[in-house]
């Protein structure tokens, strides 16, 4: 590829600190931080002070400078890092100058999109990036921290070769074999697919897992009025965030707090009573408690008396809970029902479990690799799909050889494309737009 | 004085962005290092990409860390830089992991403070840092910048200078020679006391405009109801900020406006118009405007007819503007009165500019030195306030030799204390607990 033009950006955040960084990357950047700095020698990988101009010769800040001589810096390509005083007036100036200097303003996740483009990383590793940088929990960020470092691209690497092996092993049958192909051969193909499969469907197992680690889960809390649903949130976050009263009715938009629960983000949603109502507000309040519900990982039924019915009109899997155990005495929890006192802070640990072991946040290993991005989902059960369909044709005793080939092909254009090797433009125009600017 | 404990924070605002900054300094700042990086060497001033654990051997990220040795560094002692992905998750694992290593979260300003007392700079120069980190402008910046590479400091260590001259000279008079002063000696003495209450006087000038720069000026725009004061704001700031209708009051809460002006930040206040009214919440109102104008820098008397009379009741510089000229025609601007059409964008531009050249904005230069903070101001105040007493002592016949050295010790320590040489320590924390936590 020719050498990308020079882009600019802050990599920290807007506002004002001791330290902002900005990061400037291409063929012009060398020459760029000649003219700020009036000629000064950089050494590659050596932190220089130093104080950078405008191009009217005046100061904009005294800094630190580094230069990362391509293609061992970030990008690839040669990279200058900034690192000014956190002033917005200063980062601006910055940007200014080195877009007056030839420069522009990077895209978002343009960085890395060159680092991508110069086979610096692969796009899982890309992915990783963004994970690590949005994760809400350090868990999910060591998780992520696997995958930058290249554990999911060695598993689709060895899965490249794998299907490459199939598929060579077959297009030899389609092209010089002239004979129908022998069962022995038939069952050497069998054996490799099965080989690949198994690893494609372990693969996609661990979406559930990496999906729950990376964009955490939601909870709903249902139950009729006044059973004590806000006071139940207010006890699992530690704070008074929904008002409580003992008016039925009290909560009518829908409170949302967010727990990290064994690194993962469970957002609980307390929602308005369940009853028939004529006032119109509380009216859209439950209506919105049934949209929660279509949109919930678990579900918490709550009730406060041990002969009300549970909620029971969702498939999704549901916690039965019992609130004012302290009108009633100590009651062990069960399979069925797990016993509580919002009011006197107790058994709220014993909830919070429950929670954690029905989502499967025990099962999370930061020693795991999981696909952890919707793109790498589908293309993995694309890939899962094809392979199914290869292995039915190998069942039939009238073996088509083409569409064996076909569908092997299917696979590995799949996983190549979770790589980043062929993926279209669109595809690399959604993973790097949604970065930050000057990642 | 004895090495500091080791001290760490984030150096970078708070925020997911492509890169943040964690910084330890301390004596134990490379034990540190050596702990999350299980041993790794680094060269001072290298930057180094190294991938950082915590204490359970998890790793927290992969990221660039440079080494300044000390003296070599911002506070003077051995100094870590962490540049990591831009995560609060991962930047609190570090200050925690530095924390279970010995360290402690710095407290706000302390990296600077610790430069003030290893001597990399003085008082003046660390107020700086904090100017430059919240200078609303590059103008502002550019003239912290000075400061900070000693401008500020240099004028003030030769006053040092004069002023210790002075000293010895008085003092040798008293300590050594039985004799009354000569009139000889005595001309000498008032010559160089005329030098340094010079210089004294010229830096005292200085505030002024140093403090414009810098802390900016407010203009409040004030007239009765509906001659369109929130219109003209509105066309100041060039946004609808202030809402506008023909109902007489219709502006209560004060509307504020920041607008950078030739690089001051001018704050443009527009109030509720000035009548006598019985609305309990426009009394308010109009109560609001006498205190905006109480501590304006310049008001702007608006009023929509010629014969209406212009606001006096201040001895605040005013500037009076005749608003809707777009029904009269085509007026001349003279220093009594500038003609606008806020209606039709008119003479905006020129009431703009007779606000910079009221305030003083034109008269600014970056490439002079201001005292910049009322800390300065109030010390150099002082100063002169001493100069003056002892310039009274020598013009009397008595000579009173030990008076006159007491000024001079006086002022010569009023130097000092700007410079930090004398402060007390309650001086030192205000300096500095107004600055980020990281710098």
């Amino acid at each position: 590829m020719t050498p990308g033009d020079t882009i600019v950006a802050p990599t920290t955040p807007y506002g004002h600190s001791g330290v902002a960084n900005i990061r400037i990357s291409g063929s012009g950047a060398l020459n760029i931080l000649s003219k700020l700095s009036g000629g000064q020698v950089f050494s590659s990988r050596c932190v220089t002070l130093s104080s950078l101009k405008d191009l009217d010769e005046n100061i904009i800040d005294r800094c630190l400078v580094t230069l990362f001589l391509g293609p061992e810096s970030y990008t690839g390509e040669d990279v200058v890092e900034i690192s000014s005083h956190g002033n917005p007036a200063i980062v601006d100036a910055f940007v200014r100058t080195v877009c007056a200097c030839g420069g522009r303003l990077a895209e978002p996740g343009e960085f890395t999109r060159r680092a991508f483009l110069n086979g610096k990383i692969d796009l899982v590793q890309a992915e990783a990036v963004t994970a690590i940088i949005h994760s809400k929990s350090i868990e999910s960020s060591r998780s992520q921290q696997k995958i930058l470092g290249g554990s999911l691209s060695k598993i689709l690497t060895s899965l490249q070769t794998g299907l490459s092996a199939l598929l060579s092993r077959v297009e030899y049958q389609l092209d010089v074999s002239e004979e129908a192909v022998s069962i022995s051969e038939k069952e050497t193909l069998s054996s490799l697919l099965r080989g690949v499969t198994t690893t494609v469907k372990q693969l996609k197992g661990t979406y559930a897992l990496g999906r729950l680690l990376n964009n955490g889960a939601t909870v709903v809390i249902v139950g009729e009025t006044n059973v004590g649903k806000s006071t139940l949130l207010n006890c699992l976050s530690g704070s008074d965030r929904a008002i409580v009263s003992d008016v039925p009715g009290t909560t009518r938009d829908s409170i949302e707090v967010e727990l990290l629960l064994g690194g993962v983000p469970v957002l609980f949603i307390d929602t308005a009573g369940l009853r028939t109502t004529q006032d119109v507000v509380e009216k859209e309040g439950v209506n919105r408690t049934y949209r929660h519900i279509k949109a919930a990982d678990l579900i918490i039924s709550l009730t406060d008396r041990p002969n009300k019915k549970h909620f029971t009109q969702s498939n999704k899997p549901i916690i039965n809970v019992l609130n004012k155990q302290d009108l009633r005495g100590e009651k062990t929890n069960s399979a069925r029902v797990i016993h509580i006192s919002s009011k006197q802070n107790k058994g709220i640990g014993a909830l919070k479990n429950r929670v954690m072991r029905e989502l499967g946040v025990n099962n999370i290993s930061t020693e795991m690799t999981y696909l952890s991005t919707n793109r790498q989902y589908l293309a993995i059960k694309e890939c899962s799909a094809a392979l199914d369909r290869a292995n039915s044709f190998i069942a039939l005793s009238a073996f088509d050889c083409e569409l064996f080939s076909f569908e092997i092909r299917a696979s590995l254009d799949a996983v190549d494309s979770i790589l980043g090797n062929t993926s279209p433009d669109d595809i690399l125009n959604h993973v790097f737009a949604t970065m930050c600017v000057g990642k």
